[in-house]
């Protein structure tokens, strides 16, 4: 601690166009954790950043307060280069569940720390939870070892990290006052700083079905990302992606587990292997581990080594990767009216469907129907048949399909293309801190 | 009511930059009322409101809505038209004191709930309060009855008057959301159109020791408040005035009272008598009676006649105007260190130095001193020895001397004049709604 503020100070010099001091921002993140800030000052504060901005060094130092808010994970113990990957969150973003064994796999150690779903992105950890008897909560001495012993944990944040950020973001929520980009960086970094990795990469998407919804917010959120990175000599890189159309061809729970099986065993929707191989070409050249020849993730993919090191991450944290998994209650098709060519599937429309048949939460404190979903039997670019299907809904609770068919009936367009169609570039840029 | 609204949907539409509807603007102070809207969700609207603004029709709907939030004050039974007075806040502001019976004694009914001091702004409350056996609180009953007995009442809001106005004031003061013109705006005018009078005159006043400091920021509030009362067919004028300098020689609680008997017999300092009869012609004009000849303001302060009705006033509100008013423990003068002329006298710091000796509060709970504050012996435009006392300084606690003597330290400049004194106008502009 240096110094003491007033809150409303704090709140004056912000709103009045300034630039808060070092002093001002490791005091209020302080005093909000220990209570002494309230929460309608910070909300206050939080509205005046938004509208008036944080500048990179205002940004890092927010960053650094939020991590110094708590503890760090300790990653002393683990023998091999640690390195994580964070997304900005998708509709059908499993891309989490391959990658990490992938990259596990290929020499370095990943120690994938990730949320839950709220609103129409999924989270990974709901994700996962569908499998029979696996657990997201580990101990540090449990993260450490598992680490040490497979290579990769995927699982929830433990309690002292950044505790701040954790009680921002819950009243960021309520208040208007989440589309900050400083405050979404602070957030991300400070999470991962926390970690305490060696490297990561981060997935900035941006389209529909992303929370940023154009290419040059998303830049400017990955720049943000990456500076903070360098500030605090993590070795940060962060891959532009698109969202607008939805990643694979599953969207929900248990639905995005299997395709991500799939994945692991060489098969599965080429976006998701790509993508996935892209972001562990770029965690491994991170840490410095050679990506040549056998050793390249696209042929580790290909030869099934990933997917023993899936199951062994699956059983060290209780879960059985060969027991059934949960399926829904019913099943609906939902068919194209006309015949054409597939011109376009909104990412958006898909998460809310998803979301409605039960795959998400509208609260925090909800539970996950872990069969609900949504499956596309038609992407951009293929032709249908009129009558033929376009999705596959699943459901515990039939009133749920009303909602989630008005949805798609806007998610996806059917037609004569203008032009021959043409995917748009599933990675569109790449920016790498100075430290990488 | 008029619709259902999620508070983070009219948080973000005054965050984008939008308007607030109708519907928005009622539900949200409805919802606040009932604690349905959150705090920390109230001061994140308000800093979008203080920052993005709200424009004149949104200002009168957020007014409305405040009055709506309570019961208005019911003056039915009164038989004379009713006006009522209200200052910004200044330094040495006593003019309610004196005013109040003026105008009742000239034919209308004057009822002026009033408020406290807090920071270096005296409240009218606090000044009455310094006479003994006096009360603050009178029920709507008493209320009615003493405007057709004596004409004139002096008391503390009614507990049902705009309710979400008093919670938002106390939360817009710990956020940093007070300097909004549109919310100070919707402040005063909420509680004055709920207080149910004919007309109403503002006292905007600008300069140091004024809440706006300058003169364009201060005629920018007078044009708002005389909108909303127009949109509210309230008869409405703003007088601009000047608060550079503290208005008379005594600036405390019992000092401002005697100062006050003093002009209500005819005698007292010339700006204070100047803006008294100011104030009074013109709610006597927008309430239609005549000020000619005898009936002048002028003239029945001269006669001695307001004073009648001020004793009046003050007992039946159980107060005795012959008792001796209470007086400090300490006696203190502070001296020029050189001769020449007053060439200036700091409201701001004045009232820093009364607030210091004990004559205000830090915080809503804290007691006032009522003995308490500052006599100005030397104004602007009057020439001193070296070693002429300049401030008469009165306190109960020896301690607080030093803190009052370097504020007034600064607060005067004596010197040669490089040009003849000039003193600035009191009165600089009226600013008169449609409907007056």
């Amino acid at each position: 601690m240096t110094g003491r503020h007033d809150a409303v100070d704090v709140i004056r010099t912000k709103r009045d166009g300034g630039r808060l001091s070092d002093s001002q921002i490791d005091w209020v993140i302080d005093a909000y954790t220990r209570g002494v800030v309230a929460d309608e000052q910070m909300s206050a504060l939080a509205m005046a950043i938004l509208l008036n901005g944080m500048d990179g060094a205002e940004t890092a130092r927010w960053t650094r307060a939020m991590v110094n808010s708590g503890e760090r994970l300790d990653l002393t113990g683990v023998e091999r280069p640690t390195v994580d990957k964070h997304s900005t969150g998708g509709v059908g973003d499993k891309i989490t569940l391959p990658l990490a064994p992938l990259v596990a796999t290929c020499g370095a150690a990943v120690p994938q720390l990730s949320g839950r779903g709220l609103g129409h992105t999924g989270g990974t950890l709901d994700k996962l939870e569908s499998i029979p008897g696996w657990r997201a909560a580990l101990s540090p001495a449990e993260i450490r070892a598992q680490l040490n012993s497979v290579g990769a944990v995927i699982c929830a944040p433990t309690d002292g990290l950044a505790p701040a950020d954790r009680k921002l973001y819950a009243l960021r929520d309520v208040t208007g006052t989440v589309e900050s980009v400083p405050l979404i960086a602070g957030s991300i970094m400070g999470k991962k700083i926390a970690e305490g990795v060696d490297a990561l990469v981060l997935d900035v998407k941006s389209g529909s079905g992303a929370f940023m919804k154009t290419e040059s917010a998303a830049r400017e959120l990955a720049r943000a990302l990456v500076e903070i990175g360098d500030q605090h000599g993590l070795r940060t890189t962060a891959l532009l992606t698109d969202m607008s159309t939805p990643l694979g061809r599953t969207v929900g729970n248990a639905v995005e587990v299997a395709e991500s099986v799939e994945v692991l065993r060489g098969g599965g929707p080429a976006d998701v292997v790509t993508l996935t191989v892209e972001l562990a070409r770029e965690m491994l050249r991170l840490v410095g581990v050679d990506v040549e020849g056998a050793a390249d993730p696209a042929e580790v993919l290909a030869s099934g080594r990933a997917y023993e090191t899936w199951c062994r991450m699956i059983r060290s944290q209780g879960g059985d990767p060969d027991a059934p998994l949960p399926t829904a209650a019913h099943r609906q098709e939902v068919v194209s009216e006309t015949a054409g060519t597939v011109l376009r599937m909104d990412a958006y429309q898909v998460g809310v469907a998803a979301w409605r048949l039960g795959a998400g939460r509208a609260r925090k404190e909800d539970a996950v129907s872990p069969g609900a979903g949504v499956r596309l039997l038609a992407v951009p670019g293929e032709t249908v048949a009129a009558g033929q299907p376009l999705f596959e809904l699943y459901t515990d609770d039939l009133d749920l399909l009303p909602g989630a068919r008005s949805a798609l009936a806007v998610a996806v367009e059917v037609g004569e293309p203008v032009a021959p169609t043409t995917t748009p570039a599933l990675v569109t840029d790449v920016i790498r801190g100075s430290t990488g």
